[in-house]
């Protein structure tokens, strides 16, 4: 492929729309954010798709774009591109693929949002190079793309790498997914404000001194108190915050060390809003894995923060694209 | 390959060896079984692999072998045929392959045992025609294999597949790898005697029951009460093996439930001792799985024992060989 090879990336989240050109090389050329509006459906989510890229397409190099890639916060039917169900979106068996490439004359490809995020880290990020790696996407869910032998796995039902949802604590807490003790259900940032909030209501002075830690004022809205406040309280030296990280970074070392035995990765990248911001956790998921993983299972391993912070989906998105599409 | 195709499995663990010749259909023609006595070392272990392969070759077809394939109980460098380490054998960094194939003139591939089993199941078992399939076998350990779009996974160091040493109980009891509430020490064969002991030893008046429902008579010795003995007095409906039982297929489920959300297989395969001794798991297992992995995991999963008892790592093995040199 030319040195000006270029794609069109899409990153549709339930909150916000991405559309990024991106090159060969993953430099993002152009780039548009808009809202989704999930209420207004998939046609008018699609039109204004189409629009967007169209947008980019205007402004970006003169040669035509090899073709679109999408991530969708969804499960995808790989053959067909049709996102079966995507529920921030309320999305069930939405032809996205084909009424794209109606809409803009060019080859689409569709894939999970967070597996999009995982090309992107793989091609142009911290996995650059690597035949065998992990990405975990440690947001408010936890998800993540596994790539074995330089293939990026999808699975039998193409929903390979759902991460945050393997039991770490048996006897856990409830998770979104109907399950009890995912990782996602301890170390996720819904988990970790579900957690804080209790240990709030537990303990009202240790939470005066955490609310006060994180920076936030009176009166305190529950939804106030949120992974972001851990964090920002826990940098703040605050006990109660400090324990709370304390017992992410235990489950993160538990998942993580499973991830690694079952996978056995070269490189193990961790990404996603709690990493950033609690970076320390990086070091200490390392050094727990370090301690905790089979020892032929970590020899080669090297535990790596993400890199692509907030472009990872459209520049991934436009990687798979110039990967399917380009000559 | 032609249907005369045939090749040269070897099973090697600590306490037996088996040979086997197989064709390309997977039917064993000739097979031979030792015991490995590690004691002896690994030179005379070779020689004495050596000369059983040479035995079953004598008998086999007409036909030259396209290969020799050996499974062994370690950590096997893919690259080298070297085993790194093997802690049954008190084997490490034994040029396996080359001293094998130097003695015998022919091609040889070494493996891991237990991923040789999976390369058997695969293709000539549970796993026949499947892309995408895990063998989970419980035995006294727990291992696996995993098939993801047609190619078994080896990992950055070979290791991939250690699906015993999942983290299942963040709080559970330590593991024989270091670390604590792996799958295999919840539920692998040496956890369930564990339990089991601990259990007889906690309530003598149910554990009295118990070694009579397993069938031991008096005096009773502590490795007695194994895994062999919970599934004896489980069939024979002792509340106290029922409720061991009951705990295993629970943490069984936690486990297998984290293996098809990361890797979505369209078959999970079950194999081991463990699953011999208590079939009803399977079954278990699957309504577990159904009812608490992610919807979009498990709309084509199968669960199903396996079917090459006993064989599957021969078969395997010569499975591999084939695939490796057959012409």
């Amino acid at each position: 492929m030319g040195q000006e090879t270029w794609a069109i990336g899409v990153d549709l989240g339930g909150t916000k729309v991405e559309v990024a050109a991106v090159d060969a090389g993953g430099n993002i050329l152009q780039r548009l954010k808009q809202p989704t509006r999930a209420e207004t459906g998939p046609d008018r989510i699609m039109a204004a798709i189409a629009g967007m890229v169209r947008e980019v397409q205007d402004r970006g190099p003169k040669t035509p774009p090899a073709g679109v890639g999408v991530g969708v916060a969804g499960q995808i039917d790989a053959a067909t591109g049709v996102v079966r169900f995507a529920p921030n979106l309320k999305w069930r068996e939405v032809p996205c693929r084909d009424r794209l490439q109606a809409d803009l004359s060019l080859p689409v490809v569709v894939t999970n949002d967070v597996r999009a995020a995982a090309w992107g880290e793989w091609r142009h990020g911290a996995g650059q190079g690597a035949q065998d790696l992990i990405c975990l996407f440690i947001g408010t869910g936890i998800g993540g793309g596994v790539v074995s032998g330089g293939r990026m796995l999808a699975g039998c039902t193409n929903t390979a790498g759902e991460l945050g949802h393997i039991t770490t604590d048996i006897n856990g807490p409830p998770c979104t997914c109907g399950h009890r003790g995912c990782l996602e259900a301890l170390a996720g940032g819904w988990a970790i404000a579900r957690r804080a909030r209790e240990a709030v209501r537990d303990d009202p002075a240790a939470g005066k001194a955490f609310l006060q830690a994180a920076g936030l004022k009176e009166p305190v809205a529950p939804e106030d108190i949120n992974a972001r406040a851990v964090a920002a309280a826990a940098r703040a030296q605050d006990p109660l915050a400090r324990r709370l990280v304390d017992e992410v970074a235990w489950a993160l070392i538990a998942g993580t060390v499973s991830l690694v035995n079952a996978f056995n990765p070269c490189r193990l990248i961790l990404g996603g809003g709690v990493m950033q911001g609690l970076p320390e956790l990086t070091g200490r998921i390392e050094a727990g894995i370090r301690g905790a993983a089979l020892a032929a299972a970590t020899e080669n391993l090297e535990v790596l923060p993400a890199k692509l912070v907030g472009v990872a989906g459209v520049v991934g998105a436009a990687t798979l694209a110039i990967r399917s599409f380009a000559p």
